[in-house]
């Protein structure tokens, strides 16, 4: 596949410094990827205006140079003078634009009770752009541009992830950036979500099925038990992108998940609805996390009544109805009390099916027979019910994560398996 | 500050196409940063050879250039190869690591229940090593490496974050990066972190106290309403740095919550320790976020009883003890749900202090006079009660994040005022 190359260059001290992680970049290479154009690197500069020369002037046999930031009214911002001096061009002050950005200053002027004077040399930098650039729009006070530098186009976007967005749907109207889109066409491309297979079962079982190459480009991507595997193909090599994706699908059988980018609680969510199901969750090592993410999906209020945080023993007692009793004699951390508090939310609750976690996320609070990361897990359903015991790795955070994936893909797994009627409600459990 | 200068270079073709975030980078910039070295940028290239020769052919003039990925047996692997190329060295095997790497492949190819032989190729490529490098330690099965190259030190990591993490500490032994090490100070820092003021707001209280430069640099860093200064200073510069702190800190006094790297979530539970209380949640729109946040810190337990989300009305009445003539007379988002919903946290999970948040997050359920934002907090404590209504702006993902932090401010707020004795508890509502 031969796509046109973009190199994105994003600028932000604290960026470089790793203190905030950048989401720009990643941004603008899932476009470029969804517009069938190769996204060669992503480079992050501070506003040191030689860190960010050296950026520019390195990009500029990319087919599509895409700059995040420095736009702002001060001199740290850079982008547009050292855009300038690489494609060695003049800087002028373009009236029209003047009018434009004054008119925004002066109603922020307004707002804040501060005089327009104290903008006015702002004004008049940012609305300063290289001879010949195309104005795309005004994020705020801020100018995006797009200019043509012998066979490369320069789109100058803002830092601000909702302006950048903007300004960027509206650079790729522009005639310079269609020209270079024109050039390009998007993939097709297929997804595939695995759950509880290893990084290189998937990768020797894509190898199996026949590998990517010839127009077919494989991404396997793992993360906390669960791996996204993603096939981008050309037009021409279609047929063979459908068979390797289905060929693999099949391999990989008892894992997949999705064939779509779906999370998981998106297929929980779903599998309740289907089946009239409401849902409700029993944590507590997780603190709320399966509940947080089942309720991150839109309209999750149709089968998700709530659930309960039973951090502490006495609420595991008081809110859920977990004997105390059972509590003295095998622990919080026990299957015995995972299965009482899943029971009990669904009695208590009123809901049909409930997912239970307790666990030990650390750093403290392990012993010999409980170590950190112990965890136990219990699904209720009106089918039947499912448990499981994880020793999972990792610092709290990971241990927090990965618990809360767990369960919910156990209550998929409950939910998937063919509804077996010779059991009784409640009466069965089956290693996850 | 003239610092030792460093670049870093990740590859992975899921990172260049924006698939998932890059952790590496970020860390090696902040260990860069607290070794007193200037981050220059972050490269994030595919594994395209062309593109990694690139950014290692531009990054030697750095001081130290690290580089994460590209380590593995496969021929996509091609890190070790291409810095060879741009060093000038030949490409040799190393016996002492062959011994090493087939090792630690023949327990690999036990467990696994596979013939040695293949895992052949891929040990002798990956105890393939450039002429003169220093082998720091070993990730699995790959080699990290140190090789010096002109004024340059080239440190070449794996990329799986834990590995990294581990050899990188293991390469700041190595003669040649200690060097580098040497030549720099790790600088002083000074942080704060504010809640409700702006960032303009922020920057302008900076300037007026005085300013960044002579040997202070500030960063602002902003998310979601609150917002981070760093300044980091060199030993001369300490006095300076010292004042600047302290005048930025009165200047806006009102809206510091830390004079170090916590967390509002460590200064809540801290807040509650600190006079013997315990704490709920109630939470609606937010889903758990607010209970996740606070388990998230080591040893909430302490504090910490845990909450109930309450995403259907059946749960604000049946586990809060919410008035269903109440939720029928003002609607599920209303301050006096908020206060009945925390005041029924505080009854029923036998809470000190509990935090309430019910809101419309969207993207639907909004009306006119409700519209998609709109979010009510309230907190109830032995000495009195605040409430808040918020219009919040953006996405469902930023309305619930925005909406949980502002609750757990909310409590640190109200925890922190002097205790007044002439109110009666649960008796005052103060606007936030």
């Amino acid at each position: 596949m031969s796509r046109p190359r973009v190199a994105i260059i994003v600028t932000g001290s604290e960026l470089v410094r790793g203190e905030r992680p950048d989401a720009n970049g990643p941004f603008l290479a899932r476009e470029s990827v969804a517009h069938g154009l190769h996204p060669a690197r992503i480079v992050i500069v501070g506003d040191a205006a030689e860190d960010l020369r050296r950026a520019l002037g390195g990009a500029l046999d990319a087919d599509l140079v895409l700059t995040s930031g420095g736009l702002g009214p001060t001199h740290d911002d850079r982008t547009v003078e050292v855009v300038a001096e690489v494609t060695g061009r003049e800087l002028r002050v373009d009236a029209g634009l003047v009018a434009e950005i004054e008119d925004v200053s002066r109603r922020i002027a307004e707002r804040l009770r501060r005089p327009y004077a104290d903008f006015e040399a702002g004004v008049r930098k940012q609305a300063t752009v290289p001879d010949g650039a195309l104005v795309v729009g005004l994020a705020g006070t801020a100018p995006g541009l797009a200019l043509e530098h012998e066979s490369a186009v320069v789109v100058v976007l803002p830092g601000p992830p909702g302006e950048l967005r903007r300004l960027w749907e509206a650079a790729r109207q522009v005639a310079p950036v269609r020209r270079v889109l024109e050039r390009a066409r998007p993939p097709g491309r297929h997804e595939l979500r695995v759950f509880g297979a290893s990084e290189s079962a998937v990768a020797r079982a894509l190898a199996e099925a026949g590998g990517d190459g010839d127009g077919v480009e494989a991404t396997i991507c793992a993360r906390d038990y669960e791996i996204h595997v993603d096939l981008l193909f050309d037009d021409a090599a279609a047929p063979r992108a459908d068979a390797l994706a289905d060929e693999l699908a099949e391999r990989l059988a008892p894992y997949v998940f999705a064939r779509e980018a779906r999370s998981v609680e998106e297929v929980v969510l779903a599998l309740c609805r289907a089946r009239g199901l409401t849902l409700a969750t029993a944590e507590s090592c997780t603190g709320g996390l399966v509940a947080a993410r089942l309720t991150e999906v839109p309209g999750a209020s149709d089968v998700l009544l709530g659930g309960v945080v039973a951090y502490a023993d006495s609420l595991k007692a008081v809110e859920l109805g977990v004997p105390q009793e059972l509590l003295a004699r095998h622990g919080a951390v026990s299957a015995e009390v995972a299965a009482a508090m899943a029971r009990g939310a669904c009695r208590r609750l009123g809901a049909d099916v409930a997912v239970a976690v307790t666990g030990i996320a650390g750093p403290g609070g392990g012993t010999d027979e409980k170590p950190v990361g112990l965890v136990h897990l219990h699904v209720s359903a009106p089918d039947g019910e499912r448990s499981s015991r994880l020793e999972l790795h990792g610092d709290r955070g990971a241990v927090r994560r990965r618990a809360a994936v767990t369960a919910l893909h156990l209550v998929r797994r409950l939910l998937e398996q063919p509804v077996d009627v010779t059991l009784p409600a409640h009466g069965r459990r089956t290693p996850a």
